[in-house]
């Protein structure tokens, strides 16, 4: 079973964002646990990536990719860091410097999104993703 | 007041999506009037784009922008075409070659999103778009 984390600041008050991430959330629970954690500043946020063995951060800045690449990036990660992964969205802010500095980033877009819609972005890119590892039509 | 047609194909059945969507078609009203437009097929969207003076589709491999390009585009665009502009979403399938051969093709990103997604993500964009223009902070 692989296990993502996803570290972000200030927790969704729009009620339709919450129920799009129950659903992907959902749909994602055959093949991984999700844990969202809320930091509650950038702070928080700092200290808790740098606890983890290895994360990687959102940045409209970062490596872009197409969604079949995404899915060969994600697996291989899963693979290096035995079935685990942490991904980091900076707040409103964006990503605090020493975070920037210190991991890889990777961008769902050169287009600046709310941190909220990055967090519904990101998971049904990973959902897609691992449907196109798996070899489903839901991509297609 | 500026006039946005968005055409695409079927309609959406998540409700979340059309919370979504109608909070930021609320959010948009004092600056421009959007008619959502859904086909029932390829055949339909193809009739109603080609009625279209001008517009642009969406596409991965279309243009990319930063959501400052994009914003400068969108007033270049509306400009030129008296205040009015029409963006085609292609179907689960993605877009007819007849529109890709004859548009410009931009694009939110590389990755694939569902064809429901790219409403929102569009829609908060041009939301960003309007506020950069405007000079307001809700893009920084």
């Amino acid at each position: 079973m692989l296990k993502l984390k996803i570290l972000s600041i200030g927790k969704s008050k729009e009620k339709w964002l919450e129920e799009a991430l129950r659903e992907y959330t959902k749909r994602l629970k055959p093949y991984m646990t999700i844990e969202w954690l809320w930091a509650k500043d950038n702070a928080q946020l700092i200290e808790w990536a740098q606890k983890e063995p290895l994360f990687i951060c959102l940045d409209p800045a970062g490596c872009l990719f197409t969604s079949e690449q995404f899915a060969v990036f994600l697996e291989q990660l899963w693979e290096k860091n035995r079935s685990r992964l942490t991904i980091v969205i900076g707040g409103p802010e964006g990503l605090p410097p020493i975070l920037i500095q210190r991991a890889q980033l990777i961008s769902l877009s050169p287009l600046t999104f709310t941190h909220q819609m990055t967090r519904l972005i990101l998971i049904e890119q990973i959902y897609r993703a691992l449907e196109i590892n798996r070899g489903s039509s839901y991509h297609k």
